[in-house]
Formats: structure tokens, C-alpha cells, sequence
């Protein structure tokens, strides 16, 4: 459970923020990124959950913190890159790719946020939707969203700072690299914890033979689950299970 | 054809560049970026793709520009992001990650690359691969690898500048809006331009009622050609005949 629980998810700004809500709001920006905000309503937007989107002016738009996030993954994923880049000279672009997605992944991401505290300042309505906070990616989207609002308001060298500064450090890199990323073996143990049978079918094959692709797909108990490609069988079948992997939610 | 194509394509640099050779090296680089270069190492990189890759003091390291094309993408993703979201206010993130896909796919890159005048700089080993230029994405690569070099060498609002300046004015925004991107309809015409018959099949279903995901394959003549996969049948089938449009290089 979120740390701040005490206080409703949304009570900052429904239906308008006060005063009040917005010094609030201030205050607690002002803490995790270190600075005053200069325009607070970027932020504001930031948290703010699709599912507490406001009516614009414009008819039939809807804004909530989905664009903000779009802009906020490309910063963030730019600023990873050149850190890693930087950090590992004789790594190759696999390497970088692969250690850049398992630090802006949404898992990762959701963590990042609660650890910050961004979690218990994002708006949304609980009545509306389905959601289940911790089942959602609504942490790690308001993370995306909150770099693309400091972005923003502050500009790319104070984002730089604040991504390697504030938020790169809650990573342990090292055991991040050394994570093991068979998937299908920790899949099987899964399985076989769980009491569940596997079964990996190649479903189909592609291209020439140059350039052959294969689907995999990943049966549990008889029931399609998961699919992935790859240039190998092998690499088609790590893919499904790092899929499921997705799906089950496992880390 | 390339405008310069009187020059062979890797004179510059094989084996080692000479005085002269980093001259022109230095002159056309200039002339692309719109400044002088500081760091020519840095650029001497970013074209030099992987087939003439060269060893390092690392045992086992060569280096090509796959390290600074992995950059200049992350780099060219964000400020391609910053753009849109700052034109288009008032629309919604699946509209503009579209449009930027749209603008850095390996098609459109590889034109652009050629208009300025980068293909005949790119040093490669024309003998060693199987490399036929026009149908590689290798000009393309060593335009994300140029954005990364010009990063490297003169930072943030240079490059910022250069992209927008120097890179987005080659591409006609409205068309790329307004293209159709029904791939399927398109695939049907070229094949009955091409007397080839077309069947699309959903191989397989994976998921439950609230997230199911459908992999449809194209079978071009009977034999299968390319797949996708999306939410609903028609999306599946949708990605699947644009694979196939990648791997025809259609337009």
C-alpha cells in the first residue's frame, strides 16, 4: 500500500484545486525535484490520470498527463542513453539498449515513483475506472509525465541533472546488469512452483532464408498466453516468456 | 543516384585517413552541421558503419558508428517528440508517437541522409558484405549516428537546432499526416498490380476477454510472408501487412 494513503488519491485538485491544494502541490514538487516550480500547472497536469481528465476548450479533447508522459519517455530514455553511452565506452548498442529498457520499465518505474513520492500526489478517480493502483502502470506514467513537465518548466539541463540525480540513483545498476534474463528458465520455475504445465509451440515461420523470423508461442495448461518473435527459435521463445513474464507481472 | 558518387565511398578513411582526407572529411561535415566541427573523430565514427569496423584497444571491441546510431536515435526521439508535442497541443500522445514513427522509420531516414549529402561520406567495405546500399538501412543508421556525434561534439541546442533546421525541413509534415496508412488496402493493390494472391489467417489468440491480443499471418502465393500481431483481428492484420510493406520496401 501506498505510504500517504491517509490522504485521498484526489483530493488535490477535484473538482479545482484550492489555494490551499495548489501550495500543497508546490511544496511537494518543489521537493522532489529540488526546485521551485515555475509554472505550477504543468505539474498539475502531471498527475493528473486519464481518468480524471478535464474537458479543454477544444471539443471533444480530454487532457490528462498522456502527453505529458510521451513527451517525458523520449527525454528520459535520451538522458539514459547518453549516461550509458558515457558510462560503458566498450559496450555495444545491444548492451546499452537492453540495460536502457530494464531501467525505464514500467516496473521499475512504478517503484521509482513511490520512492520519490509521486505516488500519493497523481489524481484520478478511483469510482470511475476498474483501476487497481498497484496493478496499474499509473505510477511509472506519472514518473514519465512529471520529467516531460520539468522539461518543461526548468529545461534540459535541469532535467538531465534531475534524471541522473534524483532518479537514477534509487538504481542498484550493477545488479540491474547482472539480472538473470532467461526468462523461459525462470518461466519453468514458475511453473513448477505454481503447479502449472508449460509448453512452448512455433507457430509460425517467416521470411527467406536470409532473414528468417519465428513465432513462438507459450501454452500454460493447454491455453495460448503469450506470443513472441525472433530470429531464432530460441530468441522467439526467451521473447514469449519475457511476454508472460509481463502479463503475470513477475519480477 | 548520390550527388557525389565521383568519389569511391570509403576512400576517406581506409585503412587510415590521411591530412588530406581528414580535410575533406572536415569540409563536408561543416557544411552538413552548418559549423565547424570540434572533435572530427568524433563524426570520422559516425560514419563508419559496422562492415568497416575497426579494432580497438580493447581485445574483441571494434567500433563502428552502431554505438553512436544507438545515441543519435535517443536523441532524434526526444527532440522529433518536443516538436510535435509543442504543434500539435491539442492532440492526443497516439496521434503524435504515430507521426513520429512516421518521421524517423528507416525509409524516411535513409532519404533524408541522401539529400544532405551523407551517403557518399559513409566508409564502408563494399568487398566483405553482401551490402547492396539501396536496399540497407545503412545511411539512415549513419544519420542517427551523425545526430549522435554532433550531441557528443556540440551539445543539446545545437543538435536541437540542426535537427530541426537542418533535418526536419526535408520532410513535408502535411503529407505525412495525411498519408494513408491502410497497409492492408495498399498491400491488396500492389498485388494485383504484381498478379500475386494475398490471404490473411489468424494463427493464434492469446489472452483473456479484457486483453486479448490476435496474431494474423499474410501468405503471399500460399507461402507465408510476414505477421503481426494487435488487439483486435483487423489490427493484427493491419501490422501484418505493414511488415510486409517494410519487407517489400514499398512506399
Amino acid at each position: 500500500m501506498p505510504r500517504f494513503f491517509k490522504q485521498p488519491f484526489f483530493a488535490w485538485f477535484s473538482p479545482s484545486p484550492s489555494r490551499l491544494q495548489r501550495r500543497q502541490l508546490r511544496q511537494a514538487i518543489a521537493h522532489i525535484i529540488g526546485d521551485q516550480p515555475s509554472n505550477l500547472d504543468v505539474y498539475q497536469l502531471a498527475v493528473r490520470h486519464t481518468s480524471a481528465a478535464k474537458e479543454t476548450k477544444i471539443k471533444g479533447f480530454r487532457e490528462s498527463n498522456e502527453r505529458l508522459e510521451y513527451l517525458g519517455d523520449a527525454v528520459l530514455g535520451m538522458v539514459i542513453a547518453e549516461y550509458l553511452f558515457k558510462k560503458y565506452p566498450f559496450k555495444d548498442e545491444g548492451f546499452l539498449t537492453e540495460i536502457r529498457s530494464r531501467i525505464v520499465n514500467r516496473e521499475s518505474l512504478n517503484g521509482i515513483s513511490r520512492k520519490i513520492g509521486l505516488d500519493h500526489l497523481i489524481e484520478y478517480d478511483g469510482q470511475r475506472g476498474r483501476l487497481m493502483p498497484a496493478r496499474t502502470s499509473m505510477y511509472g506514467d506519472a514518473l514519465e509525465a512529471l520529467v516531460g513537465a520539468v522539461y518543461l518548466d526548468k529545461g534540459f539541463n535541469f532535467t538531465r541533472r534531475f534524471i541522473l540525480k534524483n532518479l537514477l540513483s534509487h538504481y542498484d545498476l550493477d545488479s540491474i546488469i547482472s539480472n538473470n534474463t532467461n526468462f523461459k528458465s525462470r518461466l519453468i520455475e514458475w511453473a513448477q512452483r505454481e503447479g502449472k504445465e508449460l509448453r512452448f509451440e512455433i507457430i509460425s515461420e517467416n521470411g527467406s532464408s536470409q532473414y528468417r523470423e519465428f513465432i513462438a508461442q507459450l501454452l500454460v495448461n493447454d491455453e495460448p498466453f503469450a506470443t513472441g518473435s525472433g530470429y531464432s527459435k530460441k530468441k522467439a521463445e526467451q521473447s514469449a516468456a519475457e511476454k508472460a513474464f509481463e502479463k503475470l507481472e513477475l519480477q
